[in-house]
């Protein structure tokens, strides 16, 4: 199937953007073509309209991992993404005997090739159509904010089902905060295996220590395979699945990346924020981050501890442990950013202009003089509350904490919208959905300790005996025996003993019992009186209020976002790549090395002379005899295709100016033949603030080279059944 | 009084170096017109044979403060240093109201200059005499190793004595282990006063974190003035003294130093080690390097808790506290350089290529065959004892512990010594050293405190009581109760119970009394009966006997050494500079940034701009206001003709190539004409086992740029004074 051209109608008010910051920008694949002239002088000589034809070469290859980007190599369906991707897999097929997360896995037969179990997919972008003219016609100008919400709704609804009815994964996805709309179709395969991994001492070399951090020498690549039905269409696993026949993979070059390289990545990038206004910014600095910051800190003490316990406890906490480390460590990079590297300001000046730029003019001042006052009172209001609702959100564990509260609380509330038509219920509860849910059900079983949830239920629970009169969670005052004047040993001791009750009774860390309650009626479920049910069931008033709540913020969004976003584009008066969503993007940079603290220069590549630098033989520099032993064969003479002449060296990795965050990891670095000459895994400290406010000067990203892979593959784990398929 | 000229007969066997390993070298001044041809190549114009004149310009405004070097800036002997050489100074001032040691000085006028107390010293070498003849006519081949070091001893004396005769100071130095000796004459001034030191967030910025660590942004500078009798000759110190007139000082230079320029820097290196054999250096590796480093984490602990009882031992401590630290992190970098940086391996390649040179010839085997092995026998011989040997040393607190037991130690052979004539007295406690002696007891009083005291001998007894049967202190065992068989809780109990009685019972923190008991014989100590003396009498004959087992040994090496040296110097066929023993040294370079560990580059400057990155109004980083605020001002607009063109900002610290080590600190650093554009301070990380092994390509020093010594004077000071001063 080959992609529908899109038609392309982007602001292009004059032009592209200045040299310095004209590397800014994750953009949309359709966005490229618009870019050739900048591409060509950085010597490009491809074909820039490759780009926006999802389904030809390069495009084909690229797949998100969910939370993570990858890309096929073979033509038997091999993935490479991370190291740092594939935890989830190690974990899933760990022991204390057999630690993968240790010793990695190098399936050296097919049936050797380990499932990533239920709940694993790999989506490829298969057509992306602009929709927004379809939306506009139905918002109407005088819809009340709430009412505004219930519109987007029912219409996205409408269009993904319409959409999925060829059996695909469809998103319609706002950009520009809800200036335009895309409608975005997805091919998911469900059957995913883990082929390779190398040893954490070479996937995580470095560990916490060397994240987010130059100069790098982690292997952070890993390799997958997707397996299809023997029908050739996506199954979920089973033995007589085979690897699925990708229409487009990629080369793996053996020649890596070198500085001045034109290099492009291609992923699914997260989130970022950079048009936010400065009051969002603001609240961010003050007091999202330094909460986020502190709250890190205590639950990592909590899990190092557990971790201590046993090796079992050891191995469910790993993946949680370095995602809150990563998180942290990030956080702190942009909170410095922020305050010390001068971000905020920065923004403030932004904002500044933006005013004036608006004030100046009273066609401007009647289009867009209300929406920054308006937008600053929404969260204004929002912020009053704001330590409630985040203790509140915090209950259930987080997305990938998948706490037993958390799954009471989906099982309550699929109980109250199973028996509603499907398009009238809340998105997570369609039926289109159901299967996930049941996935996430078993997923959540790898993680799933009794002390461990008991160990963070408790920590929300202190935070929630803390808050102020005014924010008070009364169902849970009630539930727990907790008042706003109780000293703080009084409610832990009355929490411990609410803890004590709840846990003894629960069956939920039961994975079948869990499942056999999706089905289960409210009626059922109250009869069943499992504790943590009925702690879900008190707090659902409260969590329906919230909702209501936020659907009209939501609503007042759609109707301000929008402005705020074509004033600033409007003065921008350039092309303007959109905040990652999540969605497929593109973007480009050269290998680059880069003035970093003062005094000190990050120069563009490291190499295996640096892993001698630092390996410690134990923690987290520690890579393996057999590497220490290759190296040591390469300064005796052995012979490797993958030597830099320049380096005298094997590279490992490389930094590039190219724009990327979150989610970007295992992304595809494409060198200008569109060959895999690397894999995007990580940003550096300095600039990791560029999500917010970017640095044209400063940004670099972190690639592992692929000549370091394919040495890897070769001298240390002998990896020959994948050389030979990459090879093809 | 001009420097008699020396008749330079270095080995001039090929020439000079080649280029890549041209830089090393702590040269003596009489070398550096040999190296003429080198330094015309780097770009030097001037004098080269002015380095040779002492008395001249430059040389004669260099001076040693002991420990550390310095240099006159003013006509006035106003003496620039480093901040951290005149830590005593400060300590010595200091109380918990008026702490220097955080505030820095700022005399603002000629009375607020504060004395450094008794025992300060600044000492100019004024003639340097090659006088290696003179001691070959005494030292006839079959004299006995024991008889070797009496002859050479007595000898020394005898030229000291001889040479002393006009006031000087003098010292009969060895040079390549023997190879060559020097008769160095130096005029000394005893009145040192502080006239100024930077607060303590400039002149220590950056603490232990950034010590040996680059980038670096350390104002590591302070003033001192030299005072002397209104008759102009060197007095103690008196109210009525007054500023010495130099005859040469340096001009400071507004325009510091820039990549790529020439530098030289003259002073005092302590010592280096990088003649010495693969044996001594392994030894060095495998068991003193481990071993100080152990000792000095457990000691530094033991400050850390001490110094948080009071302000007032806190500021006993400091000083010491920062000696064990820089100590520390240096040796770290030298073992990581020695195993992991792979010098001990290179050195082991040196020595081998010697083994096959002497080997290569009958007539090397002849004259040079036997002195590897016998140099090995005698290290073998050593470390039997080097346990015990250690330990006992470790009693007398250290050279800079100033420990209680140790100044019982020198009444009591001070006493011995006393009544013997003067030229059979031990050197230490001979006439000439007799003030210094009672100096030192005065001086020791600034840091002497009974819990630290009581501390570091409970350290000392500790380790004692952990030595092996055959290495017992048997007189230790007898005083204290302890034997080779207790548990170390038995142990540690009788320890305890020792110091009791010794602490209760010693009046010897009393200075006074002190200073009286060193003019009383052997049978009035005893008489005394302080428990610390009988002590210090207990351990005198293992004393003894340690120091004639040293005296065979050193015989032995008299014998041996200068045959290797000549091996080493034959065979290397140029022109090489001895390792450092404190004396006067020149060294050049060149302004340069450096590869740092793999994927790094250390630029060669910092600026205001890094001061800004690192501040964090706490801690080690932790500039004063009133220097945030004076960079806002810069920043501002505010004109300073100390900004760098280049890089737009005023210069902090800069790298260079010139070879320096501890000693050194304090030095000057000269351009190409002679001014001083920067003080040495300090030595890159990655490169501080030069001292062992010299690394051409990666060997750094770090100095800070006289610009910011300009600026912090002009903007964060207001330093009007000095400034007027230095412009004379």
């Amino acid at each position: 199937m080959r992609s529908t051209p899109v038609a392309v109608s982007f602001l292009f008010l004059a032009g592209l953007a200045g040299v310095a910051s004209a590397d800014e920008g994750m953009w949309m694949p359709q966005q490229i073509p618009a870019l050739a002239d900048r591409l060509r002088a950085l010597g490009f000589e491809g074909e820039v309209q490759a780009f926006a034809d999802l389904t030809g070469q390069p495009m084909g290859a690229i797949v998100s991992l969910g939370g993570c980007s990858a890309s096929f190599v073979s033509s038997q369906g091999l993935i490479v993404t991370n190291h740092h991707c594939v935890q989830g897999a190690l974990q899933y097929n760990s022991t204390p005997e057999r630690n993968l997360l240790v010793s990695g896995l190098v399936a050296r037969a097919q049936e050797d090739e380990l499932s990533n179990g239920p709940g694993s997919r790999v989506s490829v972008t298969t057509q992306v159509q602009e929709v927004t003219d379809d939306l506009m016609r139905r918002l109407t100008p005088n819809l009340t904010d709430r009412k505004r919400f219930d519109v987007v709704e029912l219409w996205t609804k409408e269009r993904t089902a319409a959409c999925e009815k060829d059996g695909s994964r469809c998103r319609i996805a706002s950009f520009f905060g809800g200036l335009r709309w895309f409608e975005i179709k997805q091919l998911e395969i469900e059957d995913v295996r883990l082929v390779y991994a190398p040893d954490k001492g070479i996937g995580n070399f470095g560990g916490e220590s060397d994240n987010w951090r130059w100069p790098r020498h982690t292997g952070d690549f890993s390799f997958y395979r997707a397996y299809v039905g023997p029908d050739g269409k996506a199954a979920p696993y089973s033995k007589n699945n085979v690897p699925y026949r990708p229409k487009r993979w990629l080369k793996v070059s053996p020649r890596g990346a070198s500085p001045g390289d034109l290099v492009f990545v291609v992923g699914y990038p997260g989130a970022t924020e950079r048009l936010q206004t400065y009051a969002q910014i603001e609240d961010m600095t003050t007091w999202q981050l330094p909460r986020s910051i502190r709250r890190s800190v205590e639950q990592l003490q909590i899990l190092d501890e557990l971790a201590q316990s046993s090796p079992e406890v050891a191995i469910k906490v790993e993946t949680r442990i370095r995602g809150l480390n990563n998180g942290l460590t990030k956080n702190r990079g942009v909170l410095e950013g922020l305050i010390k590297g001068g971000a905020l300001e920065d923004k403030m000046e932004q904002q500044g202009e933006l005013t004036a730029w608006i004030a100046a003019n009273p066609e401007r001042r009647m289009l867009y003089g209300d929406v920054l006052p308006a937008l600053a009172a929404l969260d204004a209001e929002s912020a009053k509350t704001r330590e409630r609702d985040s203790v509140f959100s915090g209950f259930r564990g987080g997305r990938g904490g998948g706490s037993v509260l958390g799954a009471a609380d989906t099982i309550v509330e699929a109980a109250v919208n199973r028996p509603k038509k499907d398009i009238d219920r809340e998105p997570e509860y369609q039926e289109r959905n159901w299967a996930r849910t049941r996935e996430g059900f078993e997923r959540m079983q790898r993680t799933l300790d009794r002390t461990v949830d008991r160990a963070f239920l408790r920590y929300s629970l202190l935070e929630a005996a803390r808050l102020g009169g005014t924010e008070r969670i009364e169902a849970l005052d009630r539930a727990a025996g907790l008042s706003a004047d109780m000293s703080k040993d009084a409610a832990a001791k009355a929490i411990d003993a609410y803890l004590d009750r709840l846990y003894a009774g629960t069956k939920l860390f039961d994975k079948d019992y869990r499942l056999a309650l999706l089905g289960k009626s409210s009626k059922e479920l109250a009869a069943v009186g499992d504790p943590f049910l009925n702690l879900a069931t008190a707090l659902l008033p409260l969590k329906d209020q919230l909702r209501e709540t936020s659907k009209t913020r939501q609503g007042a969004r759609y109707r301000l976002v929008p402005r705020y976003m074509k004033a600033l584009l409007e003065k921008s008066a350039g092309l303007v790549a959109p905040d990652a969503n999540g969605t497929l993007r593109v973007t480009y940079g050269r290998v680059l090395g880069v003035d970093s603290v003062d005094g000190l220069f990050f120069k563009p590549q490291t190499t295996l002379a640096g892993i001698v630098g630092k390996h410690a033989g134990e923690g987290e520099f520690d890579v393996p005899d057999r590497e220490v032993e290759a190296i040591k064969a390469l300064r005796a003479g052995r012979e490797t295709p993958y030597l830099d002449p320049a380096l005298h060296d094997v590279p490992v990795d490389f930094l590039s100016t190219v724009d990327t965050t979150g989610g970007n990891s295992g992304s595809a670095t494409l060198n200008a033949r569109g060959e895999l000459c690397g894999l995007l895994f990580d940003g550096t400290y300095d600039t990791v603030v560029a999500d917010i406010v970017y640095d044209p000067v400063r940004t670099r990203s972190i690639h592992v080279d692929s000549r370091y892979m394919l040495w890897v593959l070769t001298e240390v784990d002998g990896a020959t059944r994948i050389l030979e398929e990459l090879s093809k």
